[in-house]
């Protein structure tokens, strides 16, 4: 199967150097990589382990190829099968993301992506262009990192009816909530030292205030709950008013405070709650965790690390092979 | 699709309810139940409403159909298109479990169980007949009730490596150990609660002992990481000397006390192990909990109840479905 990547950043690389491995990637052949300045394409296969030393030390592919190069450009010309989206998520407008999966599905090519913001500003209209075009668009690495809470999902809903979904959406402020609980330090502190470790942004205000988790609640109930929903659906209140007094005097009673997002058919929220210590959703450190409530099973949580390069590799991947086992050989 | 359900205790009982529910289960078409005292086929499907009730009211649906009739020659007469296989688990000869499982794998019916014994017994013997006969055989059931712990680590498997698997796979020893520690309470107290309470059964030394997980644990590495093990590869050690004062001491130190199975290329072992208090293993009550650990995502989670009759009913309908769904109509 023929890729294009779009985005050559970290995910880009992890996802180059995993291929370059083989064996049981080895039907996958990248045609072409766009990045901001310009990109590569080849119908043969791009050498990868050039493309890598390239992009290293130029910043861009585009040194092996075409300066100037557009994603949408190549997008088009490309004969790739699959289009992998790896660009930044912007919130509010969805782009550059959305003009390439657009593009990408109207040019009849299958779509994975990492990318939340084209989800959260237009997932029905994505969803129904895959399906008119009769392609596979598939974002398990937007939700939960490695954690396969789509495919997870599906599998639950086939024997099973999910009512409900909530989860620690964001490694990040679960991570300064674990470092304030255990260390008693106050957020500030804990948000310092999470920056110097690029655990938090510069600016953490997404995911401090909660947005990061909502996004993410919003993906989960349209494509697991069948629902439509926006980010404005959400009512949102994040961790900035959780001291460590709290986390102290809940732990005395045999509770933690996480950062849950919860979706069912009466609404969506994202706030702190109290979890008891020894429930699925207690999970320490940069962790994410997804809690199915079901008809019959009750309750299914998964966990797993929701961030880093190696671990939306792997999502990546899955998400990849599954496209590949479903279509035709090319 | 046609279905033929050996075993009509809760569990069989509780899948016929399922499916008298239709909705998405309203291709499957029960043609034969079987039970201890005899059974009953009927090509044209069974009114399963009269069998529940002929089943609650006389404790068995030999009344309905054929005294004495045995699953073999069921198996053998029907033209069922899958056998659901529920009687109880013997895990010394995997009896009556093992042949009629052998049966209606070679007379080319797919096989969906609950049943331990057979798959402890004989696993690559059956995964081998049903490859050869071009059936599937699937039995998420028998591990980790509702948690679709088998097809989870497939999706696992495709984008990535799992280097081990261990997990919390026994509800009752978990009840057993999270009462004790929420409570300071013996062993014996507990467990004989826990045998008031349907938790724990009445003689509880295959739970207790480590032996039911060292079951679930052979199951796993042989289907999940293409082992060829038997129960006396498992190094087994039980529960029955961890105190009260242990847990105490542990939770003092942010530890608890959990009955581990562990399973990688270097053994297969059961015993009790220190886990953080917010691991997703630490998990409380009768849930079980398996963990994958792999070459990218570093660490998946899954947790959910480990038994009961709608917890399992949930597993065996979603092996079920993916038969139908791999199946031509029928």
């Amino acid at each position: 199967m023929r890729l294009l990547l779009i985005g050559f950043g970290n995910l880009g690389r992890g996802l180059a150097r995993s291929i370059l491995e083989g064996g049981k990637f080895k039907d996958l052949k990248v045609v072409g990589i766009v990045d901001e300045r310009g990109g590569v394409l080849n119908d043969e296969g791009i050498e990868l382990r050039q493309a890598l030393e390239v992009a290293e030390s130029e910043g861009s592919v585009a040194k092996m190829g075409i300066e100037g190069l557009s994603a949408v450009e190549a997008i088009r010309e490309s004969d790739a099968d699959l289009v992998v989206e790896l660009t930044p998520t912007n919130i509010k407008t969805g782009e550059p993301g959305l003009t390439h999966i657009r593009t990408a599905l109207e040019t009849g090519k299958h779509v994975v992506t990492s990318n939340k913001g084209p989800l959260v500003i237009a997932f029905r209209e994505l969803q129904k262009l895959a399906s008119s075009k009769g392609v596979q668009f598939k974002y398990s690495a937007t939700v939960g990192g490695a954690i396969p809470v789509i495919s997870l999902a599906r599998r639950l809903a086939s024997g099973d009816e999910i009512l409900g979904v909530r989860g620690v959406l964001n490694g990040t402020t679960n991570y300064i909530l674990t470092r304030m609980e255990r260390e008693g330090l106050s957020q500030d502190v804990v948000i310092r030292e999470a920056q110097e470790l690029g655990i938090a942004e510069k600016d953490p205000t997404l995911d401090i205030e909660g947005i990061d988790t909502a996004c993410k609640l919003v993906i989960l109930a349209n494509s697991i709950l069948d629902m439509d929903v926006k980010l404005s659906d959400v009512k949102i209140t994040g961790i900035s008013r959780i001291s460590p007094e709290a986390l102290k005097l809940a732990r005395e009673a045999g509770y933690t405070i996480k950062l849950i997002g919860n979706a069912d058919k009466k609404g969506l929220d994202v706030r702190p709650r109290l979890v008891p210590l020894d429930h699925p959703l207690n999970i320490g450190g940069t962790l994410n965790a997804v809690s199915f409530r079901l008809r019959y099973a009750r309750e299914i949580t998964i966990s797993g690390f929701g961030a880093g390069p190696a671990e939306t590799s792997s999502a990546l991947l899955a998400d990849i092979m599954e496209v590949l086992a479903s279509s035709p050989a090319s």
